[in-house]
């Protein structure tokens, strides 16, 4: 059993080794501080807690959290006891959150004070929940049975000593991502995975996370494990900030200023957001040295300013909920003799394959395309963070997956074994020195600060209005939030339907910041040769921004 | 299969993202210099070559080899065709080469010109050997068939464009070690091991090897995959130069100034001797940043000159063969307020441990011992990269092992699973901090210049002769090997034999360098309460450099 791969040796290190260093995370009105030793304290009880609610080795622990203390708890106490935190997305509209939590059959909640509401309007449809613990002092006024402040929960349990072995292949997290098709699809995470995720992260090839750093992981703790850094940081034994509920810009910097952040991370809308604070307001970072950019391409004027104007390096990093998070990261090779502007292109793209990963790029002929910089293909990528299967969709895994069967031993003799790769969905070039570079993706899907909105399932409800004969909903640009979703709707004959009553029939059955900013009206889709909307022909046409649909907020 | 941790992604992330960068390896007479990409194809190369001799997943490829280039490129062929890189240090004795070889029962052999005549003198014990390669463009004149050279082979072979699917757990190095017990004992690294050592090796914690440094693994590939440089670097893209068959001082000092080395790793000795050196002749090293320092404890003193004179920071790292080399390394936390003089103290002690270990301390009894930095106790650990048994040596396996019954799940729940540790032999104490350091060994051995001479070996052999009645073998300080072994003999009543005799006796069983530099007469070899030598007295008798024993070269 001691050589499994487990997050055993994470909380060791950090609870022995440096059970005296700090870890900060903002509240409602404040901020909550503690060690590293007090958490480990914590963490036992929150584990002798779960145990006593009936939490058994394979149960599922969903969160719907912000980043703080108490979340970062939960990191650590279900995947010890050998159960599977499952992250869900606060921000999700009731018709996500229900299909999520029942598709997972989560067996206990932790849940925000945020959150409470939609908890208990959904909850008669959450039939496999057990028990709530509301992640607070005390729990709203509410006609539920079964909920349970988690301050007293934790205080009044019997710690846990003594963590059981728990296998390697266990799942210990898990994760929705609504990319590619309708409904949001289940990601699992063994312990071996996060594992080696979270040591690779911590290398130099990829964040190079070090025990004198300061880390504040603005990324959601509900997204892709907040990109493994509770667990990568926790390892290094650095100090770690947590931002709390929805944290605005002001709460950003004056959490870097006070707490001397050294590396932070997010997508790239909340830094287009602190520097436009910062332009209005000022503040100082100069302890901060990185801020890891990833979840969407970060604009090049927005990494130029932090280099120039504040000496932040923007590391631009590339990855998805399938690989769970970090995947490539892009910094100028040592080698390279580079001027100024051509480190800010390198910079602007996806970079470099992160250690463990293995990559091809291939054309629709499933052949693998040069690397010149030019020739496009899809991204292929394998390796021991990477995904192999959704959790209970066959369909999706056969659609997202590509088995190559026969891998030759040799040139000469077939050894009949197979590889599956996780097919992308981004199209990308690769240059001569190996620098990956989305440039399209073979996916209908809309990235808008970081969150993917599902461009399939806006069109299905807008098809099912008797007005709408045809619409195609696309990604146009967007300077704060990279893209926002255009709806562009072939009306019935005679149809006078307008913008905003196409919004209004959305409204219902999305989350408001899933809603198209405008509607644009056509005579027609454009198709492809096999009658397929041709998206790209659509997104061509729109990418001018002098053209008259409106920017969304 | 595609979660599966092997060495592929370690040969594809340095062939495929780095295939310019330059790796420097010294010859005989002169540098031979080529780059990643050519790595690459040489290694296809080799592994055609070794399929061509019939070398199939499972089988053994010893190596009898220096710290060069194509010992480099059979750390990848053998391991990625799923065959196990099994490593012999050629300066062994004849009969422990003998043991080693057939106990593995290797299939292949590739061995340095300098090591033929020894596997030529011991050929017809090798029955498992088929083929024997000689690391050289051509092979000396000899009788033995089934002998080629290095460089015919690979380019005559069908290169392999397409690596086998390896298990995670098929063995891809192995090592013998003479740690505790006479014969010297296998001890089997998977590839997922070595993948996992390699990675963490890479993270700041532990070594903190990025794509700009330029290393220098001088620790010799035969001793515990040069601490796993050759993985860890490769993975990282970094340069590296390898400093052939047995360097001096020159060598190292001229390779550091003209390849501009950052990182270089070794046992003591060899830093000692630079170091003398440096002082008669003068050298460059501003390019260097870092000496890590292992195999035994570095003299604080040498950590100093280095730090002042040279501005190089010495790190002390503690390992075994059992932990695939680095378990812990030695820096002050960034918290900590120290002088320079204490820095240098934390400095000299074994550090904390490494991500993905953990540890206890232990007493006679099993109990663990205070983290106060005085009570001494066995270091016992554990973790992915441990090994959990020995090759073929099921009672070594019930001695340096130790499984405790019963982890628990919670407090008052025995779940019934075991933990298994490895119990290092080392005494140490640890302080409020984390930080180990070594006090005492438990283990009669001797740890001279980084390498393991067994006390009980020598004392067998000693106690064979027909004028001695008792022998104890002892380690005793030495300013450049660190320890030396020395013998302490009870004489037959009326003999006067004397060292020399008894010197010459030891002469043809084991290396010149095992041979006790001095042997002093005693009247009784002092006993425990169970009657066992009890070498501490002895060490503490002769831990005085006074004493008239003479140190050896």
């Amino acid at each position: 059993m001691s050589t499994e791969l487990t997050l055993r040796p994470f909380f060791w290190r950090a609870t022995r080794l440096f059970p005296e260093k700090r870890i900060v995370s903002r509240t409602h009105d404040g901020r909550f501080e503690y060690t590293y030793g007090e958490f480990g304290d914590r963490v036992r009880g929150l584990a002798g807690a779960l145990t006593e609610l009936g939490v058994e080795q394979g149960d599922r622990v969903g969160t719907l959290g912000w980043n703080h203390h108490r979340h970062f708890e939960a990191y650590y106490a279900a995947p010890l006891l050998g159960a599977q935190l499952h992250t869900v997305n606060l921000l999700l509209h009731d018709d996500h959150l229900e299909h999520i939590v029942t598709d997972a059959a989560d067996d206990v909640l932790l849940v925000d004070p945020d959150a409470f509401e939609a908890v208990e309007r959904l909850h008669d449809s959450f039939e496999s929940v057990r028990h709530i613990v509301v992640m607070d002092d005390e729990v709203p006024e509410t006609d539920l049975a079964n909920v349970h402040a988690y301050e007293s929960l934790v205080a009044d349990a019997d710690p846990v000593e003594s963590w059981p072995d728990v296998p390697e292949d266990q799942p210990a997290g898990m994760c929705y991502t609504s990319g590619t098709t309708g409904k949001p699809k289940g990601v699992e995470y063994t312990q071996k995975m996060i594992y080696s995720h979270a040591m690779m992260t911590m290398t130099p090839a990829a964040l190079d996370i070090a025990e004198d750093d300061v880390v504040m992981p603005v990324v959601p703790m509900f997204h892709v494990n907040s990109w493994e850094f509770p667990y990568a940081v926790t390892m290094a034994g650095a100090r770690q900030v947590y931002p709390g509920p929805s944290p605005d810009p002001a709460d950003l910097v004056s959490l870097i200023e006070d707490e001397g952040v050294t590396l932070t991370a997010g997508v790239p809308t909340v830094w287009i957001n602190v520097l436009d604070y910062l332009d209005d307001h000022g503040g100082d970072l100069s302890s901060l040295e990185r801020i890891v950019v990833g979840g969407s391409a970060a604009p090049k004027g927005v990494m130029e300013r932090y280099e120039e104007e504040y000496d932040v390096a923007i590391e631009h990093a590339w990855g998805m909920t399938e690989t769970m998070s970090i995947g490539s990261v892009s910094r100028p090779k040592s080698t390279m003799d580079v001027s100024q502007s051509e480190e800010y292109d390198l910079r602007a793209t996806q970079g470099l394959l992160s250690p463990g990963l293995e990559m091809k790029v291939v054309n629709d002929d499933g052949e693998e395309v040069p690397w010149d910089g030019q020739t496009p293909g899809e991204l292929l990528v394998r390796g021991p963070t990477v995904v192999d299967e959704y959790y209970n969709r066959p369909e999706a895994n056969e659609e997202d997956f590509q088995d190559v069967p026969g891998s030759a031993a040799t040139g000469s003799t077939e050894d009949g074994s197979s590889e599956r790769w996780l097919k992308t969905g981004d199209i990308v070039v690769v240059d001569e020195d190996g620098y990956l570079e989305i440039v399209d993706r073979a996916k209908d899907v809309i990235k808008s600060g970081g969150e993917w909105i599902s461009s399939i399932e806006l069109e299905n409800q807008l098809m099912s209005h008797e007005d709408v004969v045809e619409a195609a909903v696309i990604s146009v640009p967007h300077e704060t939030w990279q893209e926002r979703p255009l709806a562009c709707v072939v009306r019935r004959n005679g149809s006078d339907i307008g913008v905003e009553e196409l919004r209004a029939f959305l409204d219902s059955e999305f989350p408001s910041w899933w809603l198209p900013d405008d509607v644009v009206f056509v005579d027609e889709v454009p198709k492809t040769a096999t009658g397929k909307f041709d998206k790209k022909v659509l997104r061509d046409r729109f990418d001018d921004p002098d053209l008259p649909y409106t920017p969304g907020e």
